[in-house]
This record gives structure tokens, sequence and C-alpha cells, in this order.
């Protein structure tokens, strides 16, 4: 077993890949470990990781010598990698399942375990698959995920729900309180017009949107199970969650009586100096939408009140209604341009937020009560 | 009471004063506020905090229009004030003990406390008093904390040493595994040329040496009880650890075998890097020291070794012995310039860390056993 590599390219591949590590220390030690194969013939270090909800694979580009595998715990091998002192790394093995790392003059000697006693990933081959671009499903995935449930008790909203309609990849959450909907026209979902609906853990929407690069053409895979993403980057796969997603067409209003354009980075802005004066999980803000311009208050019995003004062109009747400060601004942050607009109807009635700069998004928000 | 002040002056000040806030939710609730009074005849308004351990009082300049007092939450001002749009504020109070902030389109209406309900801060008039210039204070404190003890159950070593020797004032603190000595030639004395021996609270320092500025003229003042720190930016007083200092002269070797002189940045990324095979809080690094170089090795039982070198100057003879890593760094990073001197005598001897950019200061350190 012998290659050397770059250490900015392991860097980078090891930081993909230690995403699909068990966040907290689990029960199966040998699951913080990542699997090294020297591939000889694809001049490519395969790099795995799994905590059998999902599995991350990546290659990263290395002059193999001689072929060889280990696993090495994940953690370390990465603090170990950052602090070489050159980019060239030579990695090796003199001994049994240790992995010898050379840079300059450093020398670590990194204890291991052999293939065997890692886990093996299966290989999956989904039945329906699509195609779409990374730069489009990142966007959508980061919309997406603001409104995904954290709550794991109900298992359904942790994830989107992913299905085709009018022939668009759309991708839905709601977690109770918001909806928020993307589509991806730009795809190509060939002859699987139809019957797709399963629901994406956001674990793997989150791997897969962060692993990938801007300009990679993304190969989504599903079977009745588990889904992949796969592109020039890896391979990235996960276990769904084979549950019934609400039907969240019934959420999303048909129309709305008042009609707001509004600046949205002001909008956030003053949200943010508000809230200060909000309680607790909940910031209720109180949004008093007149002709031209939008009263905000908040008030915290603890602590006092806060108040400001925003201008803002308004059509429709005046109205007056409460939302969580922190779910509208999830969504200011995620949306880009100046220019949002709200559509809202009556002080219990759901509002929706969206922009010119993205015809193919919707949030839906329900007030509070005042 | 009614002010204005520009907003980057009142955050500066608060950032200041907030220090002596308690650290963690304390009994106390009315401690949690930052006590706020408007002085018409100094241009001002002056923000004290205490924690009954220490006390910081700040003069912030301010248009006063009218006087008045009261007290708010620390947390919360501070966060009022972070949140206002634009740089011009004005304060006052339309309802008793009401803090209203305007700026800009922004009304923030702060409940507090009167100034009757916030402790009074003694007055401390210290019976010594030595001045010293913010700039060298700030670098022997920051050179000194580095050793001070965070075990509370020995509180004489939870603070430095203030002592005068030779008509300079020196700064000692040990927490048993090192110690950090730091003099300070620059200060006027006066009359007081012995009989100071007291243990300054690490906090106190800390606060002193993050507030003043570096070209402040400071006061020292030393009651039988209390220290006072004061400059231009405010005063800062503490309570004094009434014990005995260990006789830290007896520590400190009075000659060495072997001389080694070490670029200071080179050995301080060499540490961090094995120090990744160190294991826990102890973080032992053997040094084998032998002519022209020194070969760095650490080993953890669970995850393997590493070794590393690196070009030094060394006289005498070879020597080989282990060190706390973590303590090295410590002072290395306090240190400045390129050349460092290193000290030893055998493997179980102290070793003198100093450099030619600072002869005032020295640092001691006990090797472990290997």
């Amino acid at each position: 077993m012998n290659a050397s590599i770059s250490k900015n390219d392991f860097m980078n591949a090891l930081t993909k890949v230690a995403s699909a590590l068990p966040s907290r220390a689990t029960s199966i030690y040998a699951l913080q470990n990542i699997l090294l194969e020297f591939k000889e013939g694809e001049g490519a270090i395969r790099i795995s990781a799994t905590d059998l909800e999902v599995s991350s694979v990546v290659d990263s580009p290395a002059t193999v010598q001689e072929e060889g595998s280990l696993a090495v715990i994940g953690s370390k091998l990465i603090e170990s990698i950052r602090e070489l002192p050159d980019d060239e790394i030579i990695l090796s093995s003199s001994e049994k399942n240790v992995l010898n790392l050379k840079s300059g003059k450093t020398r670590f000697n990194l204890r291991g375990v052999s293939r065997e006693e890692y886990p093996t990933l299966p290989v999956l081959t989904g039945e329906k698959s699509f195609k779409v671009s990374s730069k489009v499903l990142k966007e959508a995935i980061k919309k997406t995920i603001i409104a995904v449930s954290v709550n794991e008790a109900r298992t359904f909203l942790t994830g989107a729900y992913f299905t085709i309609v009018d022939k668009k990849i759309r991708l839905v959450s709601t977690d109770g309180h918001r909806l928020a909907l993307s589509d991806i026209t730009a795809g190509e979902i060939g002859k699987e017009k139809k019957n797709v609906s399963v629901i994406i853990p956001a674990r793997i929407l989150l791997i897969a949107a962060a692993a990938f690069e801007p300009d990679e053409k993304i190969t989504i895979s599903l079977s009745e199970t588990h889904v992949v993403f796969s592109g020039e980057t890896g391979r990235f796969s996960g276990r769904l969650i084979v549950e019934k997603f609400p039907d969240y067409q019934k959420i999303i209003p048909k129309k709305f009586e008042t009609s707001i354009k509004i600046n949205r980075q002001v909008l956030l802005d003053t949200l943010r100096r508000v809230s200060v004066y909000s309680t607790g999980e909940m910031t209720p803000v109180s949004f008093n939408v007149k002709s031209g311009k939008i009263f905000l208050h908040a008030e915290s019995p603890e602590f006092g009140d806060a108040q400001d003004e925003i201008e803002a062109e308004v059509k429709g009747p005046a109205i007056e209604t409460n939302f969580n400060s922190k779910f509208i601004q999830d969504v200011l942050k995620v949306l880009t341009g100046d220019e949002l607009n709200i559509e809202m109807s009556s002080k219990i009635a759901p509002a929706l937020f969206k922009t010119d700069n993205d015809k193919e998004y919707i949030y839906i928000l329900m007030p509070l009560r005042g």
C-alpha cells in the first residue's frame, strides 16, 4: 500500500466524506472510521464513510504505487492531514493496519483496522433515475430544507417530499407551521413521469448539497427504500423515510386579499432588530400593514418592547397579524434579490412569500395568534 | 433624563464594562444590570457593572440634556444597542425606570430598575499607588496570566503575585507545573519601595488588560483588601486574594547545563503537529536534544505516534526529557520575535524559556515523567 496525494485534494475529499460519520459517539465504534482504498488502475484513493443511515464515497486523485486498503478513525485522520507541513503527502503501511503519513520531516503513524472490520456498504442501483444540474439542486435543497421539521417524533416531516408534477421535480417540506416548495424544471425526468413520491431525510439532502461543486451533472436514483445522489464528486446515498407525506396542496391558499412588495434586506434587518424584544423560541412580531407602510411591533413581558416601520407597496385592504419572526427570517436569508412579495388574506390565514428572482419557489407561513 | 450618544462609543464602553457582569446566572438578579448615570456637567454617561468581586466604571462621552439614572439588564442593553440602525442614539425616559432608545425609525423601550435597587459600589482609595503605561501593563499581564492556576481549591494560585523588587514592579504566577515572571521597569513606584506583596485575582487582571487602550497612563492603587486600576478609559477594581503566595524564588534554577536557540514559530508549529498524537489533557511530548537538532516524539496508546525534527543551536550536553506540549505552546504564543532561548539541566530539572525580545520575562516549566 503506497500512494502520494496533494494535501489540499485530500482534505477537500475527506471533509466531504466526513459528513456521513456518526454525529456523536455511537455504540458501533467501527463507524467512526473512514475507509481508504488505494486503487492503482483508477489513480485514486477511494474514501468512504457511513453511519448506516447515510453513506458517502469520494474518489480523490492520487499517484498510487501499490494497492491496498484499511480504515482509520476519521476525526484523527483529518486532524493529522490538516497539521502536515507540506502539500505532498506520502501514504504507506509498513506494519499491518497502520497508516504511515509522511510530509516534510514529519512522520505520523496512525493505527487503524483492516477493511474486513469495516461495514460493507451496499452498492445501490436505483430503479428510477433523474438528472439535474448540481447548481439547481443545491439551490432547491437550500430553500426547502428550512421548513423541514426537527421534531423526531414526526418522522414523516423530518425529510423533504420528492415528487414529479407536470414533468418537474418538486421538493416540498413542512413542519406544520410553514411549508416550502421548490420546483426544478431544468431536470431530465425521462420516462418517470408519475408515481414518484418519496420522503428524503434532511441529512442526506444537506450532505449532498454541501458536497457537490456548482457545475456537476447529478443523477438522483431511487429504489423502494434508498436514494443515491451521484456526480463527479462522489456518491451520497441514504435510506428513505417510508411513510406518508401529508397532502401539502391543501395547505396552499388559492387566492389572497392583500399584496405587498417590500425590500427583502430591509425587512430582514428590521425583523432581527425588533426581535431583540421577542421572548423565547417563539418570537412573535406583529405586522400592521397599512397603505405604503408596515409597522412592526414586538413585546417581551420581561424586558419591554420595540417598534419599527418599513416602507412598502401595499395593494388591497389593511391587515394586522402576527408571525414568528424567526420563520420569516429563515426564508429571507435563503432568497436573493431586493424585491420580496408577500401575499396575505386575514389575521388567521396563511401568508405566502416569494420573489420575482425565483418563480419556482414559494414559502407559506401560518400566522401566530396575537 | 435625556442624552444623545454615538452608537460606536456606547458599544465600546458597554463592552468594557460588561466584563464585570456575573459570568453565569447568579442568585442576585440585580447584578445582571448595568447602571447608567447621565452626568450633565461632565458631558458623559457613566456606565457601571459589578459582580461584587470586581467592578468596572467607564465614562462614555455624550450630549446630556437632562440628568438621571437607572439600571437595565446588561446583556439586553448591549443586544439592543448593537441592533440600532443609525449611529446617533437618543436615550430618554418617559416612564419611571424605562429606558427609551431612539435611532432612525426604531424605538426600543427597555424596562429597568431604579438606581436604588442597584448595589452601591464602594469608592476605593488605595493607600499605595504605582504608575505604569498601559502598553507595558497589558504585555506583562498577557505573559503572566498563562501560568495562573485554574484550580479554585488552591485560591492563592488563582491570581498573580504583585510585588516590588529592585524598584521594579514584578508579577509572578504559578500553577505548580510552571511559573511566569514579568518585571516592569518603566513604572513609577514612588516611595513604595518595599512591603508590597499582594495577590491580584486573574479576573481583574484580564478585565483591566482588555479594557485599557495601548496609550494610557495607568494608576494601580492598593489597599489592604482591594486593587484599583484607573486610566483614561475608566476604573477597574477588585478584591485581593488575601493569602500567602509560595516562595517563587526557590523554584527558579540558578544555572543550567544545556542552552538552546531555536525558531519560536517553527517550534510552535511542530509542537501543535505532533500533539495530534498526544492523549487527553496532559499532552506529553518528548524532546531529544542533540547537537544541531531537536527530535520530537509524541505517542497515543489509542491512535499511534508522531515524530518530527527541528534545527537548533545547542550548547552543552545532549539531553532527553518530556514536557506538556500545551504548556510550551502557551508561552510560545505570548512571546514575540523569531529567536527563542531554552535552558535545561537534566531529565527532571525545570527548564527556562525566554527571548532576547523581552529580557524582563522568564517562564519556568517542570518536565513530565517519561
